[in-house]
């Protein structure tokens, strides 16, 4: 049990969630600190009824704390982490920086949580679209053997912070108003678009954003035989990641099986009847912390192969639920 | 040479755009009949500076006249086709009613012009999410043989015809603006959502428009071993489809060849430098004739596989622009 905690990003779209998972999730600690860049640092944020200061982000900010959770930009990562880890501190990070690094566990506590116990003293939090495939990736992988993964993500603009949401809506008024708008965050507008392009390019054509896909993946179901097609896609949805994903396993998994797999796995919820049009939307599913899962189907195009759709809130289990789970998992057994 | 030509669905979305079409591309005819339902019977169309009143569907307004482009509902096409074709007109129809009866060719000029020639009064242009993926697939089927296509969608609203863009765009307003709206055409708000059913249920958990992608590709490319993963979703995009689609070779097809390939095929625009952000996307596509490609990778989860992204304008290429080239093809060569 840590009693003093600090949340850092805490200003931020997802620190913000945290600080509602804090509240909602009935979180444990005794002393809190709020921490953010020196844009936030003394402003004033309520917690479970108490008024914190929010503090600036430096060195000294997390002396005596024991538990951060974290969500930054990459590179504000890279640089506090040492520091925060060299004063005694147990972090869960929700940045890019750290996921890859082989001595960092990367974390969804219902398909890996015993990875936790192996920390040296920083834990990542997997990034948003990988997270609800592998949930899903998951009982299949246990059962038959993933051998191969195509995924085509319709990712939603809250994935790209405050801006994005800012770029989706206010973007989207001005084309209605046939107004002019200045994107600050997208490289084209968004509203009533799609940009095939999330993240920097990297190897061989893909972006950073798909190669997460590939490379996190293998990482939390500890299996470096597994293959990824990724397309990582923005939509003009404001948030809920949706993914189109086919699975290729060694065994065959019947849509009976695949359906039955799912229902079992800790943190999904099954939405699969398109008689009833029951099946995950990012409107439907928006606010919730689960990974939905429908429109479950053999692949008619080949042999041991399932294919469906994956709909999750990117900011909370992408996100903010995965990073407190963790923080949650620290707390109940280190 | 046919001088008197009809056009039926006058004065719906895909109609409209076959009368700018005929104007833009200075469609051969003498005498120009516009009909549509009793509802638009009456109203008066400008077309190259002449005034014509619309005629309401029925036998005798066919009379004397020789070739009909049409676009109506799957049941219109079902009643007025064969009385059509009874009083001797050849029809280019853009329906779904008729396209796999074995009687009937199903045609992408680009792709298989010769195939008209088999015709019995009527020949259909493909569902637009078919001929721009087969319009992609051909030179790679050429080249390399198509053996497995699995294919991801993100279909704009124009699709479902000129009710699917009031839903976007008054569903979107009224969103914004807090309000309620009562959708038209969709089963669930659009606006800000993705809806992964396009279509009625049909086959195996598959909808009627995701089927469509396997049967017509394999009519119109006149090989029924190639198989297909098809998923159809509905994005909150007006105007333009967008598809993610990962096509397994026969003879490997690297991604300078995938390139050179898309590069000849007539019409078909490259669109891939991911460096410069040069990629397909809805708003720039819009209101254009071409297929669009880019993002084209080699797939790293497979031997003899590429994956790419394709946009095209589902309103012109997906129907009245491959309509007209069929009747521009006929005026030609019958």
């Amino acid at each position: 049990m840590y009693d003093s905690v600090a949340v850092v990003g805490a200003t931020g779209a997802v620190g913000t969630l945290i600080l509602r998972l804090i509240e909602e999730r009935k979180f444990p600690y005794k002393k809190m600190k709020l921490i953010a860049s020196g844009r936030s640092a003394g402003k004033k944020i309520k917690l479970n009824g108490e008024e914190i200061v929010v503090e600036e982000l430096k060195p000294e900010v997390f002396d005596g704390v024991q538990l951060v959770i974290a969500s930054t930009p990459d590179d504000t990562a890279r640089d506090f982490i040492p520091y925060a880890k060299e004063r005694g501190c147990l972090i869960v990070d929700e940045s890019g920086y750290w996921r890859m690094d082989p001595t960092v566990p990367l974390v969804i506590p219902e398909v890996n949580a015993e990875d936790i116990r192996k920390h040296h003293g920083l834990i990542s939090s997997p990034n948003c679209s990988t997270t609800q495939m592998v949930v899903a990736l998951k009982p299949l992988h246990d059962y038959g053997k993933v051998k191969r993964v195509i995924v085509s993500t319709y990712q939603a603009t809250s994935g790209a912070g405050l801006a994005g949401t800012r770029d989706l809506v206010n973007g989207t008024k001005a084309f209605l108003e046939g107004k002019d708008y200045q994107m600050e965050t997208f490289p084209y507008p968004i509203a009533f678009n799609c940009i095939p392009q999330i993240g920097s390019e990297k190897e061989r054509g893909y972006t950073s954003e798909e190669l997460k896909l590939l490379y996190e993946t293998r990482k939390i179901l500890g299996d470096d035989t597994i293959k990824v097609c990724p397309t990582a896609v923005r939509v003009p949805v404001s948030n809920c990641h949706s993914e189109s994903i086919t699975v290729e396993t060694e065994k065959k998994i019947t849509v009976e099986k695949a359906r039955e797999l799912f229902a079992a796995m800790p943190g999904v919820i099954v939405m699969d009847d398109l008689k009833a049009k029951n099946y995950p939307m990012p409107w439907k599913c928006h606010d919730t912390n689960e990974v939905y899962i429908g429109r479950i189907r053999e692949d008619i195009s080949a042999e041991n192969s399932i294919t469906f759709w994956c709909v999750s809130d990117n900011l909370r289990k992408g996100a903010a639920t995965n990073a407190v789970q963790i923080a949650e998992w620290i707390q109940a057994n280190l």
